[in-house]
């Protein structure tokens, strides 16, 4: 079924605001089978009458983000009433709820927001347990005398739409889309780069009839995407998972820090950090997963270098004789780190971020990450040269997946 | 002048990537009186030629993104030079560049990669200093026979297209955009509410004629925005400053901790960190501004309670007897992590981000903020219910907040 997105409002044309549904729609579709075939953007303005009338016969299923709010732009559902011929009507139950709402909130009632309250007639209404303004589904052709698609009219900010596009709009779309099966698997990797993962499979896969690869590639991380029927996807699977084996770190969701809280937790086993370069990112990483204060005990951001004799108990002689970014000081980080937070594991980076800092010997981009473990402590040298927040990103997971190949044997 | 903003890439409406072009583009493009007034999406296909038709009427600036790359989806060129009736060219010095560029990357070449060097007669080639294929601007009406807007094909990768929009496009349109004096301001303001920041400017900013105000929430965080004509936008920039003072903490593109490094840099005063809660958070945002080496010392990132003990020398008492997330321990770890690191002033974070770890008397959201300075160590106590990611960012706009104040007195 052709499906289109159209997001309405000002602020993102002007930049200030970045549109995030268009993604989030596509992603949560795909499993029905259902692919977005085209997405707008138009401004709070008698333009977003414009498009509906221009996409209403190519679309037979329309999702329309924005304007459903109190203020005096937001249009959407006025606009959606007038192009269908339908009357608003104020609904009793949607007002009840909005008079709740504030009063629980502390929030004065003022005339403009009753207006959320008015629902076309035979509409149905898709509850906002995040935010005041309900959602809207009218389905196909609701008034005979005019051709439109099923019409989902959503709120604007992605807090409130992504709850409701889940709890409700999900359940109407299975009952209104064909039943097809159609197979979408993942396969995450860490470290490697991406025309070398296309060499390994690339052509491997695409000889499988059926069977549609795609790549999605950010710093330190390439995902790779299958598409298809259950029987080529399958078949793809196995020379995926033949070819790239342990590099896969996830054929779903998790994040490459989220699988290591995992094998941390199960093995009851416990990470401390010296981070230098990466300046905390590793621990904000880490800290971002639920239940990562189960494994993960202490960070020492050392960027300084009294810092790193201060807190990790370096001998300053390693400093003066190797310098700061070096195998050496990398490993005392690491095994200050793990003694002083009595961890199993401690990981350490050391390295020159830029833009300034570098030298000829150490250019911008030099890294030394160093990993401290019950049986012995190991240093990897590598060189990213980039800039500064991709530098620290690439640092990062390069650290992450030196553990995560430890704790896999 | 109508601008319009033409995306190409199936992988933008299979959500695995994210768009990133049209707020660039809106906000470079504002200074010269324009703004993007609609935006598509559409897939490698030859629905690209669909909507260019479309659009070619409508729009007088079109930009184009993508499709300019030497795969078989790469099909944006060979589209517009057929849609203007124009021959495509081999280009010799882009050919020229595109050898060296891979020999210099010891890449080998495959004649695929000729097809960037396809150039439609009488385009102009914008160089690529971050990729190989070069952007195209093709002028209005370029082949009188066809109405055409001015014409700018760009490269999908935000890195590329990016430097190639402030070094090529900008001057051309700036040739061919009738100027026009109108002015953008922007004020930032952390830690105080939308509501209350409209509600101290709204009214009176939106009684000067010829002003647009704006806003941009994100967590513990309110932009806002004039634009207009020069005269009015000075009048409400009296206003604004008057009823906000001090708590703008920018008027331009600078984030919180740039400034906060700004600040710190003047005075050649330093900062360490003790984090609990935010674990890393305050020291990654730090250490991602370019030379926070000269006043960011260390941070502590004391996540385990024996961390704080061992790390910080807390007094393990203090844990025992007021709890780890208290005023009282915010303080000592303040306190030991300006001594531990011999800076100016510490910034210490504890308090419970959740999902878990919340209880009737601290429940999640609770959290202490700990400022040691030479003078006297002062402790904040907010609440910040919410999910665990918007916690930790909420927390360091405060904790960066009550530095800054500090700092300017």
């Amino acid at each position: 079924m052709r499906t289109v997105v159209l997001n309405t409002g000002t602020e993102l044309l002007l930049g200030d605001v970045q549109e995030a549904h268009l993604a989030f729609i596509a992603c949560e579709i795909f499993p029905l089978g259902l692919r977005v075939n085209e997405q707008r953007t138009v401004p709070d303005s008698a333009l977003i009458g414009t498009a509906l009338m221009e996409l209403f016969p190519r679309a037979e299923i329309l999702f329309v983000t924005g304007g459903l709010g109190p203020t005096s732009d937001d249009i959407t559902r006025d606009i959606v009433a007038g192009l269908l011929g339908l009357h608003l009507q104020q609904d009793a139950a949607v007002l009840a709820l909005l008079k709740r709402r504030l009063k629980t909130r502390g929030i004065k009632w003022v005339s403009s927001i009753a207006r959320q309250a008015d629902v076309p007639a035979g509409a149905q209404i898709l509850p906002n347990k995040s935010g005041s303004a309900p959602g809207l589904y009218l389905r196909s052709n609701i008034n005979p005398a005019v051709i439109s698609p099923h019409l989902f009219l959503l709120p604007g900010p992605p807090r409130e739409l992504q709850p409701m596009f889940r709890d409700s709009v999900m359940s109407i779309l299975r009952s209104i889309v064909p039943s097809r099966s159609i197979e979408r698997r993942i396969y995450k990797i860490a470290c490697v780069g991406e025309s070398i993962v296309e060499e390994a499979i690339g052509a491997k896969v695409l000889a499988i009839p059926g069977v549609e690869l795609g790549y999605c590639a950010r710093p330190g991380e390439v995902d790779v995407r299958t598409v298809g029927a259950a029987d080529p996807v399958v078949r793809a699977d196995k020379v995926i998972r033949g070819e790239l084996g342990l590099s896969i770190f996830s054929t779903g969701d998790e994040t490459l820090e989220e699988v290591l809280v995992k094998l941390l937790a199960r093995r009851k086993e416990t990470i401390a950090l010296a981070e230098s370069c990466t300046g905390g990112l590793l621990a904000h990483r880490l800290t971002n997963v639920p239940g990562s204060s189960e494994v993960f005990l202490a960070d020492c951001v050392v960027y300084a270098n009294q810092a790193k004799i201060d807190l990790l108990d370096l001998d300053p002689k390693l400093i003066e004789q190797h310098g700061a970014v070096s195998e050496r000081v990398a490993r005392a980080m690491a095994e200050g780190a793990r003694t002083k937070a009595r961890s199993t594991y401690a990981l350490s980076t050391t390295g020159i971020a830029g833009p300034s800092g570098g030298s000829p010997e150490k250019p911008v981009g030099t890294v030394y990450i160093g990993l401290a473990a019950p049986d012995e402590t190991v240093v990897k040298s590598l060189f990213f040269p980039s800039d500064r927040e991709t530098f620290k990103q690439l640092v990062a997971q390069a650290a992450f997946e030196l553990l995560r190949r430890k704790l896999i044997g």
